[in-house]
């Protein structure tokens, strides 16, 4: 962000896709219903089902990933139930307690670089079961998981119809964040479609701001006898526009003409690129990402040096090395990656 | 919406001002920290500080007005208290609950064409105080207001400074939904500045969505320490935007060259000659309107023949008689006032 | 409460009825299972649910009215639905706001002396529908009643039916507060038995703390299916008993050779007693009542007067006047109502 | 609980020291005011009081643990707060969700053997500090110990005092949950006085429960300041009784004649006979408790004899062996720990 410097900090430094601004721009005098019955937001309503193979699902417009996860959620659970979610996942360390402060307590168990396994559901609910005091407990009501996660490693199809299965045969809810989800679905490794998803999971979303809008998060409800009365929910929770044209232009956008699919396909080329400098620089990664974003490890010194250059997310420290995340995005420019891949 | 068809129905139903579009495609590729941290952003505070007089207030920007009135009516109160409002307030009866889902009663009074009165205020509290069982009660904490009223009606500096008095003086804190507040300061009839709200109020929006932005609400709270950590809470609820530029943008170009304060005039004088014409034409006005709504009744009937011409917002019947609700806004156009006032 | 002085205040004056007290004596040092899964409480619900009769209805006790309302109303609304109440309703006022803060609104319609009418609730709900934004407003899910109300009036067998068509017929729930029901059963003038009541209601409390129990509430759900879960909201709301033997032992002993159902006779025979002797000497009574409490106006000289001899209630002002309540309790001795009777 | 079985399963088995019952009758039908302020409520107040040497402390007597904690916790922490607690802690496990629904966030450490040390909330909090995501995340705001804790093990004055010293200069809140705390002070390794928890903790409670008591649990604010309102929150969250007689009866007996002092004293010595049995038969114990319960190291088969003659409370596995708690009471009978020894 400062002057000169090169920026690989997160994926949404920029603004919007062009598309999306120029139709803005386009229809901007436009006199349109509010709160999402115009229909620019209702034709990005028919794209979504079609991408999602669901002509039935329910889809709401909402701003942000945090509102999205806090109010799906709560909306899917019951009031004495929990969301089981990775250690790592967003909603249990960066949404700000937001899914407690809507009366949820967050059942973490921990992931492999942000996954959980079906395995784990399984046994966290035998366990459950098992426990003669579990009437005094919370019962786990939900699953959580993100495609890709929050170290954008990705689930693979298989394993979603593994946790898909345990979650159901446990009388649990399978939801997935997807604020990344057009960077799992423009990997080589991703063979999860949209239609995996709506066939798998109870809810999702996907994302937006993260994606190439300015702005929102696609909630995307296969059966929307799931969530009654969602639209005044999302009232109740502040998080309805009058102005919804604003949130249904950026998906209308996005999935007109398949860009939804295509936006993420050159930051997942150029995360792989940094990957291939690192390791030809002998510098580990934390593993091999399939998305946009990497994970390497390097000394403090070499971190800070990194950092007069080239702003970077800090992960975690691992003894007196640090995880260090370079994230690329759908508007990083190829020459940014070279002049990254120099500083190397 | 439909085509050919006017409509008068409300003040949200175009996009954003002109400039605020420009300046998103201006600096669409630019990259920007998230989460307000932006220059555009930053500029926009400074810029609303400026016009409030309150170099040390508190800006933080928000999606819209059920959210922003949710929020800092939660942060304001104490969890053992509850909110003043007139039966007609927004929070009242509008945003599907969502003070009571913050854990907040809302106390209404009767309001004078949505304004309610300093002596109300003393009033209420004296009953308050002198019920034996008040500490069964809910303790009003917080007196809300909306400049304009949801009837498009103005408090005076008097009446806000003997409301701002009233509540101060009971220990009550003072806060006014200012979702049309550029209707407000573009009325010939008004004399509350921005400043004077900043001096009366505890806190305040200054509203974006209905006054020329795309989306967004500027939250003022002239003294922070009214409100600590509420960037957290902000987060919390859901509402804080990774892309924060996009707020910043629409404020910081409604307060640059005093635009705010220019939007609403042309809406004001429109829906003036609105009113005169219902006048001429001897259709009763609920009351003369300072603002961008006019309120008239008419017949059932009429309403119908109207209605197929024109969308306006039906507001409540008066035994058979129904009172009607049109709106103007900063982007309506003159030809079709005059196509309104020859169907009136 | 002072030494010599009347106390006729409210009807929670004394502790508990003899034989509770030496079920506690007898069956002190017998160790039981906790949580109510002990023998006492285990043998309470059956007699409960014999006394309803409906062996299949769902019994938990709780420890008081404000609790049971609490909980009760909670689990049976939708997070999405407010309760209708009468505006004199115990949810209403005397709660501290503890439907709020567990997220509800509390839909005040007015009520005659404490008591709704199925009219009003059609009507209430014809314009809930009819209302074009009624997707943005508190949908009712739920009435509040209480048999006696807070003014000691009744229900007759015939409205609560009305009230209970009412209710269903608009998808709406009927919840009854039956903090003082011991006095309505006792009253010459009731219709409506236990059994009427888990008919017409889906949910209800029978109070113990106002009606000869040293502390609790039995709350009985008819078809269990309306709260799943029940056990583990009560812990979560904090209300459930280690020692459950407390509170199964009030109601066992209550509702043991029917003591229930008499112990409130008394108490309204009194009650009739010191109405006749008011209107004797002239003193208006607010309405003539048929329970165990007694509304009648005197001048403020008048009611000072009275007040450095009797404990009483204030209730509200008529302008100049006041209302005042008498209230009898099972435990009232017949000296003290001749003592009062004297002085009136 | 089954005839003729022994019952070492929890502490909660009994009714009520005998000196509580007398008193309970005695003033059977004295008529006294409610909501605690009758006089033996107030006379408890000022017994406690002196106990804990601080004569300026709000006491309030709530009806069970769970409510204690969810209350306090919920009146001590910001809503943007979380509580820092053991893995094991009560409100991490055992409270059905009762601290989320409340709004907050549970943010587990390890414990040992149920403590947590001053260095793990120094550490958490630096970490938390260091974070530059740590306005996205929850803030701790308290501490939440139990003393003993939930497997009997005490804090040392010390280990307190060092805590406390922690918690203040990271500006958190220590919160101690003492439903057993007769048991601690009745430990000879005990050197921690109600005085000094009430000079080292913010809040806590004296649990009455399971220390004699038929019910109640009173909680102790050294700085009444802390929690303004409490009264009126407590009635919000349906937790004050309308007989608050029946709390306060119980602690004024426990606290004349320093009851609450001696009545723990006779399990803590039964429960040290039982570790000696075991000892000498060679079963291990998961460490020497000071309090009254015990932890063994059993095989399934062992565990499943055991259970055909005595109940207990199985803990957790540890491979195939079994992890068991046995528990005494102040009101366990020699005769039953002597049949108990004969079987170990």
């Amino acid at each position: 962000m400062e002057q000169g410097r090169l920026d690989f900090s997160c994926d949404y430094l920029e603004g919007a896709h062009d598309r999306i601004l120029r139709r803005l721009v386009d229809t901007n005098l436009e006199k349109m219903a509010g709160y999402g019955f115009d229909p620019i937001s209702q034709s990005a309503t028919r794209r979504i089902r079609e991408a999602c193979e669901r002509p039935g699902a329910e889809i709401q417009f909402l701003e942000g990933g945090t509102q999205a996860n806090e109010i799906m959620i709560s909306c899917l659970l019951e009031p004495w139930q929990g969301v089981i979610a990775a250690t790592s996942g967003h909603v249990s360390v960066h949404e700000a307690g937001a899914i407690e402060a809507g009366g949820h307590k967050v059942l973490e168990l921990p992931g492999q670089h942000g996954k959980l396994e079906a395995s784990q559901i399984q046994s966290c609910m035998e366990a459950f079961r098992s426990d003669s005091n579990h009437e005094h407990m919370v019962e786990p009501g939900l699953v959580y998981i993100s495609q890709p996660t929050e170290y954008g490693t990705l689930y693979s199809k298989a394993e979603l119809e593994a946790l898909s299965r345990a979650c159901h045969e446990n009388a649990l809810k399978l939801y997935c964040d997807g604020a990344r989800l057009a960077y799992a679905l423009a990997s080589p490794e991703n063979d999860a479609s949209l239609s995996d998803l709506s066939r798998l999971c109870d809810a999702f979303y996907i994302g937006g701001t993260k994606c190439g809008a300015l702005i929102g998060e696609a909630a995307v409800v296969p059966d929307p006898k799931l969530i009654p009365h969602f639209f005044t929910r999302i009232k109740q929770h502040g998080a309805l526009l009058a102005k919804g044209r604003l949130l249904g232009t950026q998906f209308d956008e996005l999935f007109k003409d398949g860009l939804y699919f295509e936006i993420g396909k050159k930051a997942v080329a150029q995360a792989r690129r940094i990957e291939e400098r690192l390791e030809k620089r002998g510098i580990p990664l934390l593993f091999k990402s399939p998305t946009n974003q990497v994970f390497f490890i390097i000394s403090r010194q070499k971190m800070e040096e990194l950092g007069r250059k080239v702003a970077y997310s800090f992960w975690e420290w691992r003894g007196n090395d640090a995880v260090v995340r370079l994230s690329t995005s759908w508007a990083t420019r190829d020459e940014d990656v070279e002049a990254l891949l120099k500083l190397l």
